[in-house]
């Protein structure tokens, strides 16, 4: 068996992560050696995008789950991983579904199962997304899009740069605006990498640019993806997305997240009670990469890294999910739980 | 004859440039050589920040008049200066003025003259601007900056940084929330260095975090500078600044801009018309500084790089000059005009 994703490669039971920290300059994979190798490579964002962290976690459950002594040691090992970063709700519904059966008969194989049909069934939730939310698009939109949110952060072709790609494969002439999101620059590194791979007309522009380019008329729709979604469509996503949002607000432009189930939190009712990680300052004074460590700003310049924002519903024109498009009123009347009842 | 400010040094008619583009890791001053050095050192923004432009281009003209054979090359050096940056009028404003004495008699000492009093009337203009504003400063504020507006921008304590740094000695307690300001760090490398300096609290965010900061309540003001003002206040400034007033307006939170009257274009009625630069795409793609330069985007991106954008006034509070503060009405009411006049 091998499974092979633009972030991932399953293969004789191993599996190999592509560093996202060094790309686009070097585009190299790491062989997961442990447990708590794949929390650093976690923590360290060498796997990064909601979906993407939970499906290699998941893999990793399966590649280490035969030299577990007892289910009770597994479930500690996929504890470790659960707790490996705070926002992204996929790693929670992941460990929560591969935990569950590791308390049956026969566990090992049911966990293995279990691992790999979350794999294949974010390929099709992407496909799936992916069509949903091109019927949004129409020739000749400019697009903005935010982090990034395609291959590299699921196991298919992505949520938000999934629908974009999917428009771009209809023959839609579509443009994409690239915010670079800083700190860690997944736009300027990662979605900038995919859509030159695909073929899809861009422009780079820093975050501070997004509002100027609304403004110009140059942006009819945003795409962007989301960590954790609330039952009343409130979302957390990158840093910087509820900052688009108000500004999308302003220039009366429809935002949308898209993102499949696995990224609905079905216990939370609104977005206040998500977690947001803060991350080390470091990355605010300065950035990393495949060049190394600079710090720009005085080396012990304080710093707030909030690492996510927290979108509220009413400031979007609705949800792209595998399962069809929720209009803001939509998601404002609570269909979000009765719909996925 | 010995002049000092934090971003220029003029002794025995030489003039000396700090070197902004490689701080706050290097503190390094660069002789000026020639006219043609001196619009290299703009350029390169070596020297930056609308009133600092100004002043060093009018002290290059004083160290290199007596140099020039007669009024004529005087001029087209001049001129050549003037081309140098296209958005900031202070520049313009200068070297207009200081142009129309080179048609007199006895030109030579009245453009030194005029330029040394350019200097010196910048340095009361920040004092005053600095007293006016901080009365909108209120003890236990924290507050918004973009960009570099201190001692590095003008020659004497700043703009908006002279405001903030005037609240501060007053003995009111502040905190500065420094925008890093992408894509050349003004904020991340230049402010944090001042208030550094100073001693004024700051914590340093990426911009894609302004928005996050105002909906937390922890900002109450916002200041920024300005590159160039309409006479019904809107007004040019660094790029990110239009999306912190969009910003600000949704969150009902005070945004000024602070200028001197050397910043207003009295020949424009709004601000449609003024000419934005657009620079190198490189400085998307990356970064440079004392470290050298990095690309981390794929090297061929293409990108959308406007050093400025336009706030219009509907979305601010107001304007502080050194002549008083201007209400959003008294700039809609056209009292820019009517007052200088």
């Amino acid at each position: 068996m091998k499974l092979i994703s633009t972030s991932m490669i399953f293969e004789n039971t191993k599996l190999y992560i592509l560093d996202q920290t060094i790309l686009p300059a070097k585009e190299e994979f790491i062989e997961v050696k442990s447990i708590s190798h794949m929390v650093e490579i976690i923590k360290d964002l060498k796997v990064r995008g909601a979906p993407a962290i939970g499906i290699s976690a998941g893999l990793c459950l399966y590649q280490f789950c035969d030299q577990m002594k007892s289910s009770e040691e597994f479930r500690a090992a996929a504890t470790l991983l659960r707790e490996s970063r705070p926002t992204a709700v996929n790693l929670m519904v992941v460990i929560d579904e591969i935990v569950k059966l590791s308390f049956e008969d026969g566990w090992r194989e049911k966990v293995k199962s279990r691992a790999l049909e979350f794999y294949h069934e974010d390929v099709k939730l992407c496909e799936a997304m992916g069509k949903i939310g091109a019927e949004l698009i129409n020739d000749g939109d400019g697009i903005l899009h935010h982090c990034n949110t395609g291959g590299l952060a699921t196991a298919g072709i992505g949520t938000a740069l999934g629908v974009i790609k999917t428009a771009h494969d209809q023959g839609k002439k579509i443009h994409v605006y690239v915010d670079e999101t800083r700190p860690l620059l997944q736009g300027g590194r990662l979605t900038t990498y995919e859509l030159k791979k695909w073929g899809i007309p861009y422009t780079l522009i820093t975050d501070n640019m997004a509002a100027q380019v609304m403004k110009e008329g140059k942006i009819q729709k945003i795409f962007v993806g989301a960590d954790r979604i609330a039952l009343n469509g409130d979302f957390a996503n990158k840093i910087g997305t509820y900052s688009l949002s108000v500004l999308a607000h302003f220039h009366n432009i429809p935002m949308y997240p898209v993102a499949p189930y696995t990224t609905i939190d079905f216990h939370l009712k609104d977005g206040s009670a998500i977690p947001i990680e803060q991350r080390d300052g470091d990355e605010v004074r300065g950035v990393k990469g495949s060049f190394g460590k600079i710090i720009w700003s005085p080396i012990d310049s304080p710093t707030y890294n909030p690492s996510f924002d927290v979108t509220p519903s009413t400031l979007i024109a609705g949800l792209v999910t595998e399962k069809g498009f929720f209009s803001a009123s939509d998601l404002c009347s609570g269909k979000l739980a009765t719909f996925y009842k």
